[in-house]
């Protein structure tokens, strides 16, 4: 019951903050900041169908991570603008973040405990890879943007190897849902309007966003 | 019995258009013509393969939204050449098409009529998104093809509404299929035919096709 | 016993050589080399993880064409590099390979024998265009290349039809999993190892990478 109410609460605040950047699109110069909450509605609808009336909803959570793999592909597009990445390199970190998703995936369905943490350990290797390449790319200017990164996008595995998915460390499921929204609403919504100043290109490119 | 028949109708005619856009693709300048039609070949095949002999054959319908996933999102590709979207409209367009019809699965295999509407709803959002996008981009010249989109694209989720795989207003499969094959045939081959002029590039792009 | 020890040492050569590319990833120009091995990886644990213990083994091999569908891509994407495909031939060559693994996904999980050759048949058409476009703009000097695509990524339909999987001409899965790990190493790192020279870039896109 509390579960349910929480997945809802999560999708009325990812509908609301869809709809703001929906509205305010040409302030932040691109389609992607209002994708990404529309997607991560999308998810969280998916989760509340799935799991609402199941008798264990925990083994239903992995479309989660399915989700991830579409809207983190398209945070990290944002972020390869905002650092800068082109050619092999963009390419590069544009398919290292589905890849850490799918680990994600397989990690959460994981037929036992062993795959769980040897799915789990080889996603960080993309996850390294991803951070390392954004890294290298930044300049002091917007090196504050890698702190989403640190931690925000790092409070996924741990709230997971906490959670009744893995090593059930919490054991309440509304808590770690809950985890999880805090961290949804960090790197998705508080990510793009810390941001706005970095994405924002031209008045020309702006304005021909329709 | 009259489904199956109808389905590798479907088949044959999508297996032909295939082979006259392959052999015609330098006129078309482009290999998306042929791709479009041969996706769709594949996706009957497997509706074929799903529903023959099947106790519950609408229910396994959804795998056409998945084909449409692919097929849909080479047909944006060529709209976008042809009204010459770039940059961050293009990658929008290309991204708001598979978002349709991730909505268009999510809405056929829904639990109940609730989430049917939610996911058919919220798939609206995306779909006129990219009329938006595609419409401010047109010029007098190639707004005719936009007609493509608002009656060709749009009788699918007309027909998914009408169908048993929803509301069952019309309650025959193979009057639907027969509805979805004409909607297919005048937005992957009419569209085409009609679309030669804009979509040729100059001589040397059509020559360089393999 | 054989199949799972034959597994875990693809894994294990997999490994080795995505750590070996990784840390020569200056020197090949590009994070593909790894990125290939990496998720032959994972395609192998899961495969590990589905058959170990399974009383039908053979039926959960399909998911070894997804892991190509994404490995092969990057592959293909190497392949488009060295012999300068660009614009639309690019994307078609990109497009191509992906639905090739998917008709092999469909083989490989059709309800019967009609459908499984069909399937088959059917992923020659876009196999037989991708040769077509990468012979095309091969020239003397890279020629040598194709022979990767001829002999190697050729070998891969002509086991699947020796297999249990399909015809079982062949009866012993150790040796079908054997016959494609040698065409796995052959095409993904005697590949890359043999094509160095053709990848690399100039210095300073080697530089960038991360």
């Amino acid at each position: 019951m509390y579960m349910t109410t929480l997945l809802i609460t999560a999708t009325i605040i990812f509908g609301l903050s869809a709809l703001y950047f929906f509205t305010f699109r040409k302030q932040y110069g691109s389609h992607f900041p209002w994708l990404v909450s529309f997607i991560t509605v999308i998810s969280y609808l998916v989760i509340i169908m799935n799991t609402s009336g199941a008798v264990d909803p925990v083994s239903l959570l992995w479309t989660r991570w399915v989700g991830y793999g579409v809207s983190c592909t398209l945070l990290t597009a944002s972020m390869v603008k905002i650092f800068g990445l082109t050619g092999n390199q963009k390419t590069t970190a544009l398919i290292l973040t589905p890849l850490i998703m799918l680990t994600g995936v397989l990690a959460a369905i994981a037929s036992n405990v062993t795959f769980l943490i040897l799915f789990f350990a080889i996603g960080m290797v993309p996850f390294l890879a991803l951070i390392a390449l954004l890294k290298k790319a930044s300049t002091p200017k917007n090196a504050s943007v890698l702190n989403y990164v640190y931690f925000g996008w790092m409070a996924f595995p741990v709230i997971f190897l906490l959670s009744p998915e893995s090593f059930s460390v919490v054991e309440s499921l509304p808590l770690i849902l809950g985890a999880y929204l805090i961290a949804d609403v960090f790197t998705k919504i508080v990510f793009y309007v810390t941001s706005r100043k970095f994405l924002r290109g031209n008045r020309e490119e702006r304005e021909s966003l329709g």
